[in-house]
């Protein structure tokens, strides 16, 4: 595999793979990892996933991993990430597992209406209007709502599910009200949800949700993740997340 | 003080209240105390508070004491509930402080349009429908939606508001969705959200919400509050929240 300009390979685990990122663009964090981990978990329809914003593959790498009957279609709408994401899948041979899509999530070809079992992303966090984005910056892109809005997400995924397709996302504490509001006109019901803090005692800066189209109400909030202990070291749950040991 | 058939005398605390309740009625809970403190701590205007469902007068009662500069209003749809908050707040000398109007928060009258700074309410759970209800219970009306639903509450709390005006709940997590939904439909944001654990890493059973009318997105979620340690005692947070040494 020849790297690019500014190129990295970052072995990441789960089966051994590895990923080629851009160390001037966005590179994954834990929140991916913690929802590809939450989605496999929680979610009983495995077969069919999409994942919305996918930027160099890294949740459906894993998901592949810790689902190995699934198939899974990344969507990105950034030509150049898009790319990158393709050779991580040859990289890692895994041609037959995922797809990468290049478009936009608002603009999805009918032709994938319900072809999903199970919709995953992990979108921008940073409000459309919220802050200055200077056009043409990949990472700008990935980290702000550009294009897609929070609410063209749950609209994006709602079109790709019929009822009880499940919608798994991570997302800001501080975003919880667009986060419910949005999900319920886009017709789902939120089932589960999952608070992440830095460590215990902590107010929580991660939230994993679970949607199911057209689900009645009653949401199960689980107990809260920890990530670090107060040594520095990550927890036991993160540790068996990243499928490492002690 | 005369006491009536099946009527206890209950030491509450807080600068030395008693408080009378029907043993074989709704006896308040950890939640109006936790909700009474939240409020408290959380608020910046609390001159005129209202209390929607108020019972036997517990959150006013703990509220005068916590502000010593608000006046209460607590409005209950059962009478004999009513009838009782009103020998609580002279029992305990507090007639300048509290009123208590016997009406159903549907039908407020249209006087009290913006006559609050800040609302609180410790509804009914259940939900309308929900389960059968047995007409004339005074311990189900309590407990379950009957008249109002979780969505009137915010439309009555909206329209004894002005705009910044805060308003208080406490529910079940279970319920976030509609909570999260119809406070925007009545014109809230929440700003503040504290969920509840019965001890440390426990799944939430009781979540303390913080709305603002007509205020801009970015909600702030606190550190859970764990009532019990280990060992089956309260925690030094809920001590000091029913300002009771160790």
């Amino acid at each position: 595999m020849i790297l690019q300009e500014n190129e990295r390979i970052d072995k990441i685990g789960f089966g051994g793979f590895e990923l080629i990122q851009d160390v001037k663009e966005f590179c994954y964090g834990i929140d991916a990892v913690l929802l590809a981990d939450f989605a496999a978990s929680v979610s009983r329809k495995n077969k069919r996933i999409f994942d919305l914003g996918t930027g160099t593959g890294i949740i459906p790498l894993i998901l592949s991993h810790k689902l190995p009957n699934c198939h899974v279609t990344g969507v990105e709408i950034q030509e150049a990430s898009a790319k990158r994401a393709k050779r991580n899948i040859c990289f890692n041979g895994l041609e037959d597992r995922i797809d990468i899509l290049n478009c936009d999530i608002i603009n999805m070809p009918k032709s994938y209406r319900e072809a999903a079992d199970v919709v995953v992303s992990n979108p921008p966090y940073m409000e459309k209007g919220g802050a200055i984005v200077s056009t043409g910056d990949a990472k700008a892109i990935a980290r702000h709502e550009t294009t897609a809005g929070l609410k063209d997400f749950f609209e994006a995924a709602s079109k790709l599910l019929g009822k009880g397709g499940e919608f798994f996302m991570v997302h800001r504490p501080a975003r919880l009200s667009d986060i419910f509001c949005y999900s319920r006109e886009a017709g789902f019901e939120a089932k589960t949800m999952r608070l992440v803090s830095p460590k215990e005692g902590a107010a929580p800066n991660i939230v994993l949700m679970h949607f199911v189209k057209g689900a009645g109400k009653e949401l199960k909030v689980l107990k809260a993740l920890n990530v670090y202990e107060e040594d520095g070291r990550y927890t036991e749950e993160i540790m068996r997340i990243y499928e490492r040991d002690k």
